[in-house]
This record gives C-alpha cells, structure tokens and sequence, in this order.
C-alpha cells in the first residue's frame, strides 16, 4: 500500500519514515514538509542515505491524497481537518498522529485547544485509536485520531483496574515523565540543548491538554465521570516516558490478585508486558520499540495501588501505534513492521 | 577551627572538601578513606590538585576525634556510633551524614536499616539537623544528625501547610525525581553510565529507607500521625532533586495565599526562595548551591495542592546543609561558607 | 541454524541477542553468563521479556558446542582459545568478538594483552573479520576474529587512501571519540553514571591496545609499515564512535576526487555510505545501526586530508558485523537480519 | 567598581552574573537583553531570584558607559564598535567577550568575520587579553579582546613548547571537543536537546573563525608562522573544552622534561595546573572554575608530542578569564572573586 507523511521532518514524522521504511507492506510514496520543503529527507537527516531519499513536497494535499492509500498527518489541527476532508471524499483512510479527532465533543477540542474551527465534526468517521482498547472500531475507521504520547502511558495503566473497580474514581494522581522528544522538533529556548541537559522540571502543572483525552476516555471505561490530577515532568533523556500513578485501592486486593488482573486483561495484546510483581519499569527497557511494560506496587499503610508504565513516546506513543493502526486497517497482523526489539544499553 | 571528614572519597565527603575548602573558618585538618587509604586527595579527584592536597588516613579515628574540633561522617551506622562515643568523651561536635542519628526511637531506625546494633541511643545529645526548622537546638547540639536528600526537600515543602493545617494529613503523594550521585560512588551494575544514561526508573517503591525519617518530621510538625506514599526516581543527571507532592486541600484557599503563608513561613531563611504563583522549580535553578526553590500549583477540579521544591542533593540535600548546621554550631553566620550561585547552564 | 552466545549479557553479548532474535535464519540456542548463571536473560534484562526468555547457563563449552552450529564469544582469551579448539574439533564455526583473534603474529598479541598463552596458534583457520576487506576469506573461515571498534571505525576510513597511496605512511594522526558502553559492562567506578556523564576524557593514549591491530590491517593494505597515533576518548554517550582522522595528502588531489575515490572503492558494500563533500558524519546518524558514514575535508594551508567516520561501537563496532559476518560464512545475503535503520532522535 | 554587562541573557552574560554577583569589589550596575528586555534577569533565570534582581535594560549603551566603570559586551562586533569608542571617549574600560578586538590586522578580521565595517581599528588602546601571556599590557589596557574558547584552551597548551622550540612549527593538529554550551544561547535545530543529546560531531572542519585567532597568537610566540589544523567537534555535555594536540618532537626530550619545562613556565600562574606525567585532565576536574589543565605524553614511534588540555569554555574560555583581566585592569590579585572550586560529580 502507498503511504503518504504529511509533516515527515518532525520527531514522529522521521519516526514514521524510520518504521515505514522497512515494512514490508508499506511504501512511503509522498514526503512533505514546510521547513524544508524540496530538499531530500535524506540531506535533512543524512542516517537515511541510501534507505529513504524521497524529495519533500510542500502543501500540495491534493496530490498526497490522490497518490496515496493512507495519510498520515503530523500537521496542526486547522490543516487536519481540510487533509480529512479531503480523505473522506477520496474514500482513503487518514491517520492522524495530531489532536484534531482524539475526542467525542468538539467543544472539549475546542476550549482546551483554542479552536475557532467551525466544522461538523460528527460527520467524520473516526475513532480514538487506542490500539489494544478499540481495536475492532480501528478495523474499519477511516479517520483514527492517534493518541497522545501521555494518554497512552497512562490509559493502558489505568483501564484494566477501572473496568474490575478496584480503585477509586476519585483523585487519581498521575505523574509523568517525558524524555525531551516529546517537546517537539522546535527551535525555542526551552528545548535547548543546554537548558534541558542535566535538569528535571514540571511544566504545564494541572493544565495540560493531556487532561481531558485522559478523562474522557478513562470514564468511558469506568461509565462513570473519572477525575484526574496530571503533572507532566520533562527529564534529561531524548525518548520515552514513565507515568507513575497513585490510586486508592477501593477493595481489598494483593499484589499477585492486581497481576492476574492484568495479565488476563492484556492476554491477547502483543505490545503490552506485565512485569512480575516486585519488579518496575524502565524507560530504557522499551526505547525504540512499540512495547509498553508495566508494573506495580501497594502501599499497604495507605491502601494505596502505585501503578508504573513505560512507552518510548515516540514509538507505542506515536508513530509505532499509528502503523499498529494501519496495519489494523489493512488486515495485516498488528505487529507486522513493528516487531523491533529495543536498544539496549 | 579544625575540620575532619570521615569517608571523603565518597560523593558527599568530596562535596564537603569542596565547600570547606574555600570556607574562611574552617581548615580541613582530617580526611580518611578506606578504598583510597594512603594517596593524597587530588590523586584521587586531580581536580583538587593545589586546592586540597592532603593524604587520606584510614580508619585512625582517635587520631581524627583528637585533633579536629568537629567531625564530619559519611560511614555506616556501625562506625557512627563508635565515633559518635569518642565525639561525646572528647567534648567534640559530630555532623552525620548517615542515618544513624536522625530517628527518635531507636527501634524504628533498627526496623528500616536492619540493623542488630545494641546501644544506648539515647545517652546522645543529637538534634536532627534540618536547618530551617531546627535551629537552635542545632546552636547547641552535639551531634547533628544530618537529614537525608530526599527529607530535606519533602520537609521544606510541606512543613508550611502541615503546620498551618491547610491539607490533609491523609495520603500525601510523594514523587521525588533523584539524580543519579544520590545512588552514591559505589560501583555496582545499576549505577553504571550506561544503564543510567538515557534511562528513568522508579525504585524502592513504598519501601524506601527515607519513608520513616520523612513521616516522623511531619508528623511532628502536625502533631499526629501522617501518612506518605513515597517513590523515589532515578533521573539521568548528575545532581538534583525535584519533589512533585499532591496533598488535598482541607480548606478553601487560594493560590496567592498559599504563596503568603509560604513566604511568611520562610521570611527568615536565607536558603528557602518562594516562586511566583505560576512558576515552577526547576533542578538546574539549583544545582552547586545551598538554595531550596519551592512552587505551587492548585489543581481545582479535585482540590488538590501539588507542591514542587528543589535542592542540589549533594549540597542542601547533604554537604551544604551540613556547613550550614556547623556554621550554626560555632556561632557564624548561617550561610559563612555556602553563599553559592547555581551552575548555568 | 542454531546459534550459542558465550558471555551473553556483557554489552556485547545483549547486542547479539537483539539482533539475534529477530534473525529470521538463527535461532538462538544456547546462552551463558558468568555473573548471572541460571537466571532468566529476560530477568537481567526485563526489556526481552517475552522476546528471548533462555536461561543462562555456566560454563559448559562442550554443550554448546555440541549443540550449535556457531558460536559467539564475547569470553576472555585464555577462555576462546579453549572454546576455539572444542569449534575445531567439532567441525563448528566460531565468531570471537574479544581479540584472540585479530593477530598474524601471536607475539604481537603477547606482548600487548600481557599473555603467557602457550598455544599453537597458526593451527587455527582464522580470518580477521573485516567484512569489507576480507568478504571471500571470511566466507570459508572456521575462525573470524572480529574486528575491535576502534579499529573497524579506522581501518574502513583509511583503506581507500592508502591502498591508493594518496596519503603518506607516516605519522597518521587518529583521535577516536567512544560512547561510554565500549568501556564494557564492568561496575568499575571510572565507568560510574556520576563519573562520566558532563565529562571527556582521553584514556590509554598512546597505549591502547587498538594501535597494532589497526597497524597491522593498515600496513597489509598499503603493503609498507603504517605508522600511527592513536588517542582514545570516552564522551558522554552511551553509543557511537566517532574517529577524526588527519594525514598527509601525498598527491594533488581534490575534495570531489576524493569522493569519488570512496565511491568506487565501497560501491559494492551496502553498509558503508560516503558523505557528499562539504557533509560530516554524526554518531547519531548510525546508532542502533550496521552502518558506517564516512566523510571528509582538506586543509589547504597545511595539505592536510580530515577523515571522518561514525559507527555504532555495539553494531558495526562488534555484534552487528559479527552477524555480517556469520551471513557471510552461511551464505546468506550479507544483510540478512541486519537491516536496521538508526534510531533518530 | 561599577560593571555594566551588555548582552546578560546569553550565556557567557550570565556566566559573568554569576561570577561578579560574589565579586567582593564589584557592584552589577547595568545589565542589557535584547530577547528579555524590561524584564528581571531573575524572573528569565529564576536561580538567580534574591541574588541578583536587576531589570534588564535595552539598547541605551550610553547609559551603560555613563554609569559604569567597565563594560563587558557579548554584542556582535558591529555594535561593540560603537561601544568601544564611546569607552574611549569616557576614559571607561571595555572586556570584550567577542571577536572584535582579538586581531593585530583588522583585514584578518575582516575576511574570517565577513566584515563590511570601516573603522580606524589601530586607534583603539586594546590588548589580546589571554592573561598568562599578557598581563603586564593588560593592566593598563583600555580595551581588552578576551580570547576566544577554543584559541584559550590551545595557546594554553602549547605556548611553552612553542617558546622553547621543542616542537616543529609544522602540521600542529588540534583537534578540540567542546560541550553545547560554546554553541550558544540561540534556539536554532542544531542546539536542540534531542539532536544534540547521544551524539558526537565535528562542525567547520578546517574553516572555524577560531583558526586565525590561534595561528596569530601562536605565531607570536613562536616569531615564526605557526601552521594549524584544527577540527573543533561538540560532544554531548553542557560545559567544557578538550582540546588534544599533536606536535612532532624536534629534539630528543622524555616525558619528564616537558613536565618540567611546563611547570617552570607556569610556575607563577595560579589558575594553570601540569599534571604529572602518565595522567591525563578530563573536563570534569574544571567545570565550573577558572582552571586550566595540562596533560601530556610522548608516542615514541612517531616522536609525536600528545598535549591535552581542559577548560570549562564559559569560565577560563570565556567570562571566568574576563574577570581575570578586570582584576588586573583594576590592580586587584588576580584570583579575586574567582577562587572557585569544580563542581564534582
């Protein structure tokens, strides 16, 4: 099938192109990219010599559409929703690794995002693409909204003891740490190398737009309204992402109980490996692959259930979950392309 | 007046070289180390070469009790305590940078550290050294027991509002993100740069040794029991500790009189810097230096206080809060010695 | 066909396994570990968790010989010149990724790893495992001593030139920059997080035990003694290896000529990519890669040739070649398994 | 004294807002920010909140010479131009911490800076201001070059043997690794975290501006035309200068004499530590201080002289050195505010 990456010289968008580049059911048939528009990926980013030297093309959505099978689009939502457009009358599929159809009500999109998009948003057929949780919606959506890096760390987490009810709704606290990447492929101060080497700080402190796509889809798996407090942390690594979670143990429940949990909720899913209790993740241990490892503790003077999840964000939080999708899509085995193990030291 | 430093080839002993190196009162007369026992100081470190250059003693503690006026220790609990004797016979100060003397009950600090040491804990005339809340029992006490990293930055940030009653004393969240010297300069396989490097991991979870040395502080400063759930990170940097701390807000309060109450709280302490509602610490904004930054953020759709602070963890979090209490014991100025400005970047 | 990995949970033993793993002619069949005997590869390293889950075993030679096809040693001399005989004996093929090895002379191995092996070392079909330069003898070879890091990084940059003679035998000037991981898995404190990170170091200059290997190859090449220098440095990264290298251009010879010369000499080898002139190779343009980039510049003031080339030094630098290699000697294409795209950023 | 820092935001202004804020003669009267300006320099860099609170002002570089006794600029020469005349009318004292003022013939500066300016430069009283080697013209210097990064670390290293003439004036091969740091405070992709983060890479191989800088300075001391190859790399660290240059050996001398002839050379120079022969400096042991360290070795094969020396780019390399110079304009000892230890690990 003929793919197409709109916004390919990002951080997802080259992640995109590093995956795509070997799958064997894919060829990457259109590049674009506004910063460095008519020149060769490969010159842009010389590690892809002799492995992808597509020339990126500018705006021309036309064409990527009319060329290609799937779209994959890293661009800002007011582009989004004219790429979407487009696709919807092309009758080709869309995936779009942007915020523009990761959500059920487009006045949450719109006030938490700034919109001032006047669009029928309901007559996109689309749906959240949250792999191992929608997979049959997946199979025939043609818009998905690919998750948040964040959301997905901390969904796959949460969902298996929301849907048993064994913590409370109330006051779930997640507290994340992102690598670098996550900020994005920008040239500003607070992405410097020197600002960010050697220094771990929160930012967007219980205001990040994370907030609502995690609470919309955690209370659809709970059916009831799922409060969060969300602390966003950027850490001095390039890729991947720890979310430590807090909840409160609604019932009584042992840590050998919370693992059988798990591990028979995620029985089926590729991607996802529960760790034996007594053992946490770490980042490095999913970095450049599509898994996502987790593990937990109780704090037993509390009642506590301390719950730790790894992705590399760029990858199971990204760009590897969008060709999970496609593959989906196109009925190919979930893992086809994406069965890379990772680096390691 | 005569300083020695017992253990001074480890991270915290050398830090201390640093400061009192260039401290216009102290003269280091004592360095002792058991792995490097015999060659000078800037053999081992040549970044101290024609700065400190005096040879490392071994374990000739008499020798070091006898011609210094204050001790500092970074050795296990057991030597401690042999010290600690010699320190009180000799009518010396002793500044512990271990654990042995932060607890008040013996049996707890038994429990946590394994430890099968039979003494009479209580004959010692020790004060647990945190600067800001201890002061003047520090000016008199004999043994200071210095706190730990993590402590000092979870105490300074909660003391204000446990004493003040504005939270609740249940569940109080801890995340504490640590750089990777906290793990010390022991060469075992998890502290090795390639298994750090690029790499953010949880440990110790609900099980860390700080958890009661942090719970009976707070408690104290409340007056009833408090409950903690704490994990400790490794972050890959050198140096620095954030602690993100969710508590839930008894009353209705506002972001800028929590600001107030902090700013009151810590009028006096030269170290303690309160950031403007809306900013947040960071550990760069400390790094090298004696301060603790500390930040806020009101989340209200579940009424939740997230607290951020900041310290150097070898400095405030270990050596300086160590010169700072010397320099309180000998009647100088609280910050003679550690007037530092961060390294940045 | 089935393959044994001895010391495989060194740095380049994990590699071997990654690769390894998803090798689709391979299939890993035996594994041994000193340090980590009997446990689970996938507890030491939870990131292979459902990927490879062998126990690992001691030091039973025979059985895995015996029941291999081809073994990788990562082992200590003394340890491969057994393994080496058990290989011959058995009509087995053996890669040895420690430097056993890499010599024609045994005395010159002697003399330089301090060995007091008494052993008939021409006896062995051996083959340096330089790919490139030695594809059709590697093909046949019993034995493959493959390359050190420093040296493959060295050897590939340098062999157009001098098999072409554009550059004087005399006092080529190498300056090699290592990530951290080629100091290997060893909990020694100069290979601590605290102690490498925000620090380069030159080590072994003048000493390291690179300089004959790498002399042997270029002299072979140039067919006259090759003299050089070689400084080795540790930066702070975890992979990649960066070599500048300056020489002497013999002849008039331009920048494009140049080029054109590498182009030629490596137009059949899929791994080595020449940089357009005036482009200067990375180390993140290869991690996680078999890919060598090689680029250059000349100072005309001082007609100086500037070579530079980046590997990965756990890929092409040790377990990524030792799979070409093994490609070679099964005759597959060379690529099979190997055809990893760096990962970026 | 007064001090004015024109340009504070960038990172050797605030390097010098560090060094000066503990300067025990001096009094930060005026700092200027093109980016920030109107803002507190606390509120851009909060480590610096309760020790330094200025506003920074704007271009009103009258005022700034009005007011203050000396001037530090970090402007691009077109501006410090004009600064430096209207210091010359006022009878002030001018640091320059860019290129300006560090060239004897102003078409050199021309051509390496792609300078269309038409100044009389040889009016202007100024001084090459690498201390060492020029104290006794700087104390009575109006304006001072302050030296370059990289020409600091090299000069440093090889002013003694050049002065002897131990050394061949030809093929000096400098090939120099600097932290991110030297790069500067601009946001530009190619000082990003994630692009700078695991990666090593030399940049204007043969071409950087620094080249002409050292071979005039070099040439001085030599009273000969010093020829220079230098390749300047960044390494993945904040702060540091390596620098690793090889020389042939013109005479027969050991190792012990090189050390000799350094530390004579040096012998009243505070800041400049020789290392014993057989040790070799990493950037670590300097970072943060004013110090410079002196390594060498001999590769007897080739007769080549190995010279390693270390800086910390934004202290010696730059603001550290300028504060030197000020002292010495201002008849102060020369370590005056800037006796300040490494900061290790």
């Amino acid at each position: 099938m003929k793919v197409g990456i709109l916004g390919a010289t990002g951080y997802t968008g080259i992640e995109l192109v590093r995956i795509l580049s070997k799958h064997p059911n894919a060829k990457i048939s259109y590049l674009s990219s506004k910063h460095f528009e008519s020149q060769l990926i490969s010159e842009v980013y010389p590690g892809l010599q002799g492995i992808c030297d597509l020339i990126l093309e500018g705006d021309d959505f036309k064409k990527a559409v009319a060329t290609c099978d799937i779209i994959f689009s890293t661009l800002p939502h007011e582009l989004t929703f004219e790429i979407a457009q487009m696709v919807m009358d092309a009758g080709k599929r869309l995936i779009d690794l942007g915020s523009a159809f990761r959500f059920d009500d487009f006045n949450v999109f719109k006030k938490w995002y700034g919109s001032n998009d006047d669009i029928e948003y309901d007559k996109f057929n689309k749906v959240y693409g949250l792999t191992e949780l929608n997979r049959e919606k997946i199979k025939n959506a043609q818009i998905v909204g690919n998750p948040g890096c964040y959301p997905t760390s901390v969904i796959l987490a949460l969902a298996p003891v929301l849907k048993n009810r064994v913590v409370s709704d109330k006051n779930i606290i997640i507290d994340s740490k992102s690598g670098v990447s996550g900020a994005g492929h920008e040239p500003k101060f607070s992405n410097l190398y020197s600002e960010c080497n050697e220094n771990t700080k929160p930012y967007n402190v219980a205001k990040h737009r994370h907030i609502p796509e995690i609470g919309q889809e955690l209370s659809k798996i709970m059916q009831e309204e799922v409060k969060i407090v969300f602390t966003p942390h950027l850490v001095p690594m390039t890729r991947g992402i720890l979310s430590t979670i807090y909840c409160n143990l609604g019932s009584d429940i042992t840590l050998n109980e919370v693992y059988d949990l798990y591990q028979e909720f995620y029985k089926n899913d590729y991607f996802i490996k529960i760790l034996n209790p007594g053992k946490y993740p770490s980042t490095k241990s999913v970095v450049g692959s599509n898994y996502c490892q987790i593990g937990f503790e109780i704090d037993e003077h509390t009642n506590t259930l301390i719950i730790m999840s790894v992705i590399d964000n760029l990858v199971k939080g990204a760009s590897g979950q969008a060709v999970q999708n496609m593959n989906l899509m196109f009925g190919l085995p979930e893992n086809k392309g994406l069965d890379i193990i990772r680096i390691f030291p």
